[in-house]
């Protein structure tokens, strides 16, 4: 089984990096390098059709992308310490916090580097209107998860799981993007150093 | 335990429902009003902080958001008939056409929806430019998944599973909205076709 990734600050490869050294399960990662184009290379393109990493090849050859559900596949493999939850609950709960993360926090980042960096006006037809807008939206998701980790050590349950590597590596590449965690936001910024202080926060590739 | 939804064409709450009626799960269902404002209500807040429906409560008062999250409790607490996935592949499987579908379909259908519709013109600060540019992007995603769907009965795995049910709700979402099914995407036609053709296809709150 190998893994198809890239360097930090690239941040779904860097998921699958920070779950994997989480379980302490031994892959290897083969880096497909994005600024020579590689993740659009027919090799890579058989791997995945979308031509993005990370991708996972197993040894029969069948293959699997996007970073959350490679994780799911490999959760499924190792179960311990269970990283999307501990009973029915939880499992709704971990995934709730993804989504939320995913769809608000990441999406608006997502749209702040895609339409109003500097880095990507080169090779993107940015929309510059929508890329600003979604500063200030970054900014609004911050607080409303700020409020939700009053009194939380972790996002989602009260153990380290999926739902905090999502924010982690979310927080993380907004800061690539000179996008701070908001003034006043402190649990966000405790939880922050909390999970930046794990051995797993190193992880690259 | 009881849902509070709302009826189709919402799509999110629709998800839960079809979930429900494939499983054969006796879930009782609450309507709140979106025409009505009930989902920004104190009563909703306190079940779904960010207003939002389907929002599912426990007999224990707890309550999870989320319309995957919500299937991903229900699926824990009723494992059969699976439909998230019969292995550790499958379960990998299954979540990667989930994200497929929600953040490039359900996306693009979604910026129609806020941004080009005249229906909710009156209610957001609509970016028309935007709004127009997810149209052809929904083709465009709409004949990746026809191509994906060459050969295959279902679109995760060879049973009908969460993938399909999300894909399933966009279609008929976007119809709603007056996005139709490219011509020339017979795949995704004649699987549309098979899963309105299921009893699950009908439920409505």
């Amino acid at each position: 089984m190998k893994l198809y990734g890239e360097r930090n600050p690239a941040p779904n490869p860097r998921r699958v990096r920070i779950f994997v050294a989480e379980k302490g399960i031994d892959l290897p990662e083969i880096r497909v390098e994005l600024g020579k184009g590689e993740h659009k290379s027919p090799e890579h393109l058989k791997r995945n059709s979308l031509g993005q990493v990370p991708a996972l090849e197993l040894d029969d050859g069948r293959t699997l992308s996007e970073s959350v559900s490679i994780c799911r596949y490999l959760e499924a493999l190792h179960p311990n310490p269970p990283l999307f939850g501990r009973d029915p609950y939880e499992i709704g709960a971990v995934d709730q916090w993804i989504r939320r993360t995913e769809m608000r926090l990441m999406q608006a980042a997502a749209m702040v580097w895609i339409h109003a960096d500097p880095r990507t006006a080169a090779i993107i037809k940015q929309n510059r209107e929508l890329g600003e807008a979604n500063k200030p939206i970054y900014a609004q998701v911050c607080a409303f998860i700020d409020g939700e980790l009053a009194g939380r050590e972790f996002l989602a349950t009260n153990d380290f799981t999926m739902a905090d590597i999502i924010l982690q590596t979310t927080v993380d590449f907004a800061l690539f993007l000179d996008l701070p965690i908001p003034e006043g936001c402190a649990n966000l910024k405790a939880w922050h150093e909390r999970v930046s202080a794990r051995p797993s926060a190193g992880a690259n590739a």
